[in-house]
């Protein structure tokens, strides 16, 4: 048995947002993302099909939500977003890396 | 939309290692463990149903598996255990206390 570590291998460039699944299975998925200064696409809200629990691990970012409020999370803070809860990434600091962690599930009955 | 901080509400008290649910669904469920100097009972290993992913967020632990391999989590550090992988909590330190994030889940086909 080995383990890796969250901060392996962060992407030199950051163009664009990183994501690295973790954990992919059948009714989860487990992903890092790598943000430094970007934002949601403005063409839109993230409205998923899954639910998702993210935390911040490092750095610090906002989700903006489609009944006009918005979240600051800072490393440790972790929120429950609901499918079809419509969101978007509404900042994050362009200082640093943020490291989000994200668990997204289904439910089965 | 509000969120939470994977520090709050950390035990005072840590008689036992202390499990609190973060998500509870179905398919899957996260928990935040808190341990300091903690380890599994001697009286054998963990067998589980469901796969595990596990990151030391905090402190530091060692899990022991029935291979004889024995791995040291650091913060960041994070492993998969698959269903039925027997393992246990052979150290965990004792000066400090070590926050584990847990996400168990199933397969669903």
């Amino acid at each position: 048995m080995k383990s890796k570590n969250i901060h392996d291998l962060l992407p030199a460039d950051l163009g664009a947002e990183a994501v690295d699944d973790i954990v992919r299975a059948s009714a989860v998925r487990i992903e890092r993302i790598v943000s430094k200064g970007h934002t949601s696409p403005d063409s839109g809200w993230y409205d998923q099909d899954e639910h998702e629990w993210v935390m911040v691990l490092q750095g610090a970012g906002s989700l903006s939500f489609a009944d006009g409020s918005t979240v600051h999370l800072l490393p440790g803070d972790h929120i429950h977003i609901p499918a079809h809860c419509k969101h978007r990434v509404s900042w994050t600091d362009p200082d640093q890396l943020t490291i989000w962690l994200a668990v997204f599930y289904r439910e089965f009955r």
